[in-house]
């Protein structure tokens, strides 16, 4: 990997390097990251970036200092790869920062112009900003039947304790391997407090599973893992969120990627992945008094309309749930489920669930 | 502890009990939280909470409210420790709310009324809420020379990979045991970007440490576990964090408690701490280029002023380095130090303050 990351690089520059010899105004060339270029793939079920280019010009005045900056960020990027080291967005982000000489003009003169340049290269090279050294924040944790490798250290995610196995920025086969596993299928859950919950169950052990949690909206690395974990190891993928405009969000970020990630949807996003809860109708379903749900509210309201309209939410089962939410107007969270006793979830919910497969496309 | 907890609950209920038998209006004593209560203890170096009490009645319509949420409380953790469970504080919101019986009265409307009610709780048993069975948020990650048990899985600090072991919001000696330590003393980190640039370069097998993020202010669960290792190990705690007015506050908090938790301050506070950096005299100490540092701002400023006045600021060289910081006008990022190569901290920074115990007080 970090030579094919070496190689690309390498080649950006070298195709400048033709350009001026050839004296050419040396210019580089970019996906469009703009909605206009942004579809949904309704074969891969992914949100896909289109073939719209853009070129970036050396010699014109609007683009020099992004081409510069362009410049600045591969060539560092290489630099961290060639000393075997990886580095955060806001550390290149200083690492670069300096007043170019006899000039008052900053190279950069905040993160929020270093971190778009990195995605610009990111979509360029085809690459992930990991495969470029370079972390992303992280945040989440698995528990369950796999033994992995990280960094080289044998890792069994069956006696991580109460913590779980901290799941890394950087997941590529390079750094995370998968050493065994047991597991049967894979449960995302969107609240770490319900993962904790399950882990202390041991909830992966009776239902021979992993259970991952992202903390809210899951990070990259979260994202990047659940897909490898789906594809490498051939098991399914559920998805448990609170049952409001949110939870559906983070749910489907999961299953198609993001619009603003668009460039990397088919390494990010598990186009199999289910939806197992919760929703509305479990209200009813499974006796949830009404005094733990809560009330819409106008942005809930104008957010499901939305929803009802996105391609994918299209399949039947979640116009039927989108609007049934609308209708009771109610939504609730994950902890709601308490209120039918503390290991309602793990000894009622989630095993009923999964033994109808009651699940939402 | 889960004894101690229980019976302590349980000498709160026969103490209304024996009220009722006597006829008396019940209350329960609890110890005043507000700013008028807490005191900066100078011989322990805590922030701590006065001997005030006020009582809370029954009989006492102003009262009666939070004298029921507070018995519901109680109860309910005690009915979680009984099945041998935890829970988080959200959990515990949900599964207490409910209407009341021929009224249109919720126990509790949100979870903004059951938080203070536990806290009631923990400040009048002395208990923490992990000994209630109750979690907190966490974060946070720990690695090093350290071999722990948590939650009867042996955990080795020094074998965790790029992740380390995430520090969970129950740390108490029940739950995580210390089991072997190499480690001669305890880095704290604010930010994890930097704490992954120090795994990586597994700065704590160079230097025998241990090294904690606390991903910005740290979670009860990471201020506990320093007390404890520095209690227990008998080995120095180092701070080091953005040389900001935020940076100085996440190492006071650390070290001398906070207000809101002053009941708590002795099992989260360490005294002993000693700050690292950064610090603004780093600037010119270090050859940190000017371009890097960041202006301060009016709130900078104020912060600042305030912090001059605070009685655990006062030792000299923080007088000198608030007053330099002022002076001077700026502050930096732990980042900023990438602008000197991206392993100077490692190589360079860290072991010259160590070496000379450049530390303020």
């Amino acid at each position: 990997m970090e030579t094919k990351s070496k190689e690309k690089i390498r080649n950006l520059g070298k195709g400048i390097i033709k350009q001026l010899d050839e004296k050419e105004n040396p210019s580089i060339t970019l996906p469009v990251r703009s909605l206009s270029n942004i579809y949904f793939d309704q074969e891969h079920r992914l949100i896909k970036i289109g073939g719209k280019t853009s070129k970036r010009h050396y010699l014109n005045v609007a683009h020099t200092k992004k081409f510069m900056q362009t410049m600045l960020v591969a060539a560092e990027c290489k630099k961290i790869i060639d000393q075997g080291v990886t580095t955060s967005i806001r550390d290149l982000y200083y690492a670069l920062k300096h007043t170019i000489q006899d000039t008052k003009e900053n190279t950069f003169d905040s993160q929020g112009d270093s971190d778009p340049i990195l995605e610009d290269l990111e979509a360029a090279l085809n690459l992930l900003r990991e495969e470029l050294h370079m972390k992303a924040d992280r945040k989440g944790y698995m528990a369950g039947q796999i033994i992995i490798e990280d960094a080289g250290d044998r890792i069994n995610c069956a006696k991580m304790g109460s913590s779980g196995w901290g799941i890394p920025s950087d997941v590529e086969p390079e750094m995370i391997k998968f050493v065994e596993s047991k597991a049967e299928f894979v449960l995302v859950i969107e609240k770490d407090a319900v993962w904790q919950r399950l882990n202390e169950d041991r909830f992966w052990r009776r239902h021979r599973c992993l259970i991952i949690t992202g903390k809210g909206q899951p990070a990259r690395g979260c994202r990047r893992l659940v897909n490898r974990l789906h594809n490498e190891l051939n098991i399914p993928v559920y998805v448990l969120t609170d049952a409001d405009p949110w939870g559906f969000y983070i749910y489907s970020v999961i299953k198609q990627g993001s619009i603003n990630l668009s460039f990397l949807s088919d390494r990010l996003g598990t186009p199999d992945a289910k939806f197992i809860g919760l929703t509305s109708k479990d209200v009813p379903d499974y006796g949830i008094p009404l005094n733990v749900t809560i009330r819409l509210n106008k942005g809930d309201q104008k957010r499901i309309k939305e929803m009802i309209k996105y391609i994918w939410f299209k399949p039947k089962p979640w116009q039927q749930e989108l609007r049934r939410m609308l209708k009771a107007g109610y939504k609730l969270e994950l902890e709601a489920l308490s209120s039918k006793g503390i290991r309602f979830i793990t000894e009622k919910y989630l095993p009923r669930k999964i033994k109808n497969r009651d699940f939402l496309p």
